[in-house]
């Protein structure tokens, strides 16, 4: 299903599937979900190639390989048939960014659902029945215990968080501020928790993302009004105030908001803010004397990724990932889905190219 | 000599020599510099206890120790006569931020040349013939081979320089750009310099000190307008930019140059923002699209100032630190200079209860 034209219905091409080369990967994908990214994309609030395929939130099983034998990242051999994830670009491994360990900003980087679409051999987004893997591509099987709904958001959405507490260090015992509880916000709630937080707050303009925060591993959740509120900020204090900021909702007052609740040592890390906004307003006193960190991060490593698999394996069955999901759209169903993605009844809307789930 | 309001005559008191109790050290002061800090109370720029003896850049020779044996900070026994300088605070190692690796930030902080002057068990201050350190505070023998002016400023300068490394990680071949060329940006040259850095640029408002910079390891200075000039800027992108600022000014527009002239996955450490300011405008999305860091620092852990005394034990064949150092002033000059400490033509003045030097 190719995208041709903002806010317009998305139109069917049809090309012969290609032979992967040696270090390719055919996919016949099972399952991508609808990504803010997307919508954004769809509704022209932020550019793109276009004609694109789609769709980044991806899995799958191995189609077709190239004689040679290819492996994951864990260094396994793959097979025709494994259920799989991969990160959400391609890259060569030789480029200063790389080298220092921040692949994903890698010059060559081809991007899932992100290129332009020439021909089968630029089979790349989620919104189609097969994906071509480049080389360079980090892949992962995925435990079967995860279900699709689960598994889609792994190489984007969780990855992302997993390289947030990356980038945070150990948290244990630490007091968290989740600011933001959609899809990246719930991940971290939930994977803060799994690591071994102390209290994990949450913060949100709205109260029904609120209440599903605490299903998420969430201690307690404040709108944004709460939390500028003199009484509230007391009541945080009084119980240890917040080490550690996850900022995924990119809103410029959250930001400034978080720094100023932060304990001495305390730590801010930014994913949210990747569209253009007002600069914020800090005041580097405070940032000295209190000896805090902010770090941003724009996706994340393959290791993030291997991470966030290993979380979903065990938190699937503590917290209702499963019930983010919507239905489950045919892909020639793509306008409707995105329609639905719009108006933000669910977190997520799923699309597979072959089945219904969920009715 | 006691401060006990801002601009006027230090006074002179006289106190009988306290026994030191268990745990605590008698010292005999060889040399004390003027920190900028002591020049900020003094003449009434910040606040402060009066009467108070300052001086907190000391070192000295233990004159007296309680019967029950002492350690320096690496285990060693203590003896009457050693040559020391130690942590410009003592705390008890118990509160939360001691345990959380923040010593300095302990609520029962007791800050060398800070402190209000009572009797004799107060003698906390470097500009006075003896200081009593308090049980916890980090002692450490000084190699003889490091002058005495050259020591004194190695429990404040240097060893914020030594925590703004150990917070910058790494920085071997890496780029960095020091902002501010006084003792501390000097001492961030070196130190860089010493640790494998790549590049190391420096900038400042003064061209002198710029060109002092230049002894100290700095690869070329920048006065702040250049840096803000598209050529110079493309110059420097063209040497392969920075990858860590080290932020010594304070600056509001020093701090946001340097966030702009980070590159991808870059560092910036602030050490120089503890004085009333503006509030910097500040960019999300490039701190998250350029994955950057931003790490405040105020005072150090005890670690550091040991690597700040490795630091000098090798530059200061290398680097002239021995001549930031003004003539010697004796302990009863002390006036005289507090107004040669302002005046800017030196980066250090020196004081000795006992001898003059460098005449």
């Amino acid at each position: 299903m190719v995208f041709e034209k903002v806010n317009s219905s998305f139109s069917t091409a049809t090309v012969t599937l290609p032979m992967p080369q040696p270090g390719e990967v055919l996919v016949e994908i099972s399952y991508t979900t609808i990504c803010k990214s997307d919508l954004h994309t769809y509704f022209g609030r932020r550019g793109g190639p276009k004609p694109c395929i789609l769709g980044h939130e991806i899995i799958g099983r191995i189609a077709a390989l190239a004689q040679q034998p290819i492996h994951d990242y864990a260094g396994n051999s793959l097979q025709t048939g494994d259920r799989i994830t991969w990160s959400v670009y391609a890259q060569g491994g030789e480029s200063k960014m790389a080298k220092i360990g921040i692949p994903q900003k890698s010059p060559d980087l081809y991007k899932y659902g992100h290129e332009p679409f020439i021909n089968n051999r630029s089979l790349n987004g989620g919104f189609a029945t097969h994906c071509l893997l480049r080389k360079g591509t980090a892949i992962f099987k995925l435990p079967t215990e995860i279900t699709d709904n689960e598994a889609s958001p792994l190489n984007c959405t969780h990855a992302t968080i997993a390289g947030s507490l990356r980038l945070a260090g150990d948290v244990k015992n630490k007091s968290v501020l989740v600011s933001g509880a959609g899809m990246l916000g719930l991940s971290a709630c939930a994977m803060s928790r799994e690591n071994g937080a102390g209290r994990v707050y949450v913060t949100d303009i709205s109260r029904v993302r609120l209440e599903h925060a605490l299903a998420f591993g969430a201690s307690r959740g404040f709108t944004a009004d709460q939390l500028t509120a003199d009484k509230i900020r007391k009541k945080i204090e009084s119980e240890g105030g917040i080490d550690l900021v996850i900022e995924t909702s990119g809103v410029p007052a959250a930001m400034e908001n978080g720094i100023d609740l932060l304990n001495i040592g305390g730590t801010s890390i930014w994913v949210g803010a990747v569209y253009a906004q007002r600069d914020l307003s800090i005041n580097a006193e405070k940032i000295v004397r209190k000896i805090l960190t902010i770090r941003g991060l724009h996706n994340y490593i393959p290791t993030d990724l291997a991470t966030a698999i290993q979380f979903m394996n065990k938190a699937h069955q503590k917290y209702p990932f499963h019930n983010l999901v919507s239905k489950t759209y045919l892909l020639e169903q793509l306008d409707e889905a995105f329609m639905v993605a719009d108006n933000e009844d669910y977190y997520r809307v799923g699309i597979s190219p072959t089945k219904k789930q969920n009715q």
